[in-house]
């Protein structure tokens, strides 16, 4: 069964990205930090990500993550999962010849329902992953995400982006399992429908 | 060596009460739920708060924090650790006559500074807990926290009170540990100097 899953980096209060992210800094200035653990994983780090990128078969996530990252802004030609499908939430889709890599992107502007039931019939049983915050605020208060993958990291922010900043209401988890690693720790939640 | 230690239960969004906390309800609107875990402790549970109060000598506090609280707010005689000697930053000291528990809590008007110097020569050697989002804030900016204990609770409020919103700018922290219980996770982390 395919499930719909926020997989991110995140900061002890929250925030997935440091302040004034562009293009040369996606995560923001000072925001690479959240992502150390990347290049100084360990087995469990390496063990959780494979499991993690062998079980998504498509990702969703907002067009500003997409207009930070894609091309030479750090995907090159494909995206956060190198080939995996991305479908990207905008209004405006970009002129076809702008994008990087067309067999990986797509653009849907009738919203998030729309982006889960393509994603998921991309997916074809496997996870349909959310890439950044919008993404994850839009399909968690449509009801629509079903699983939460924290990477905490042990740093304190204090501004930039945060993962839920929008959410409109209470929403119960489930903890599934929690690893250390590195100097992070993975953090798995069911979220309760 | 006294450490001054924050302590509390936070949602995986980062808010320690729901929205509109009042004395009837010092967590707001909802927000017992953050303490559902006191209720259903487990021997984890028992074990990690019992090392905590037995290390606790002293603890700072908000004036929010105390007038929410103190008296039939809900620590009857006593603080939030019983009859642990609080201090509360505050600019207008209540009436002494006021004062519920007098043999508890002592009032600080010149700042955090003070307040951890008072509250360190109390505990004598024993840890400093930190109550709340204000104290938390103001000695941690002030580069007097020197550890973070989180009760991570598995539920998103998406509204209410954050612990670390007014963060000066990146604090590096170290993990110590983290232990699984009940529903939540105990994170503890030592700041970085």
């Amino acid at each position: 069964m395919s499930n719909v899953i926020s997989g991110m980096s995140m900061s002890l209060d929250g925030f997935i990205t440091a302040p004034d992210d562009t293009r040369e800094n996606p995560l923001g200035v000072g925001g690479m930090r959240l992502h150390q653990w990347v290049r100084e994983m360990n087995e469990t780090d390496t063990k959780v990500l494979d499991d993690m990128v062998q079980n998504v078969g498509a990702i969703i996530m907002g067009r500003h993550s997409y207009d930070l990252c894609e091309g030479d802004g750090g995907w090159g030609d494909g995206g956060p999962a190198g080939k995996v499908p991305c479908f990207v939430l905008t209004h405006r889709p970009p002129d076809p010849k702008d994008v990087v890599a067309p067999d990986v992107f797509s653009f849907v502007t009738d919203g998030i329902e729309s982006a889960v039931a393509q994603a998921k019939a991309t997916a074809a049983g496997k996870d349909v992953g959310v890439h950044g915050a919008t993404a994850a605020q839009q399909a968690l208060n449509a009801g629509l995400l079903d699983g939460i993958h924290t990477m905490l990291v042990p740093i304190l922010l204090g501004s930039g982006k945060r993962l839920f900043d929008h959410v409109g209401g209470p929403v119960e988890l489930r903890r599934l399992w929690s690893v250390e690693s590195s100097d992070i720790i993975h953090l798995r939640f069911e979220v309760v429908k």
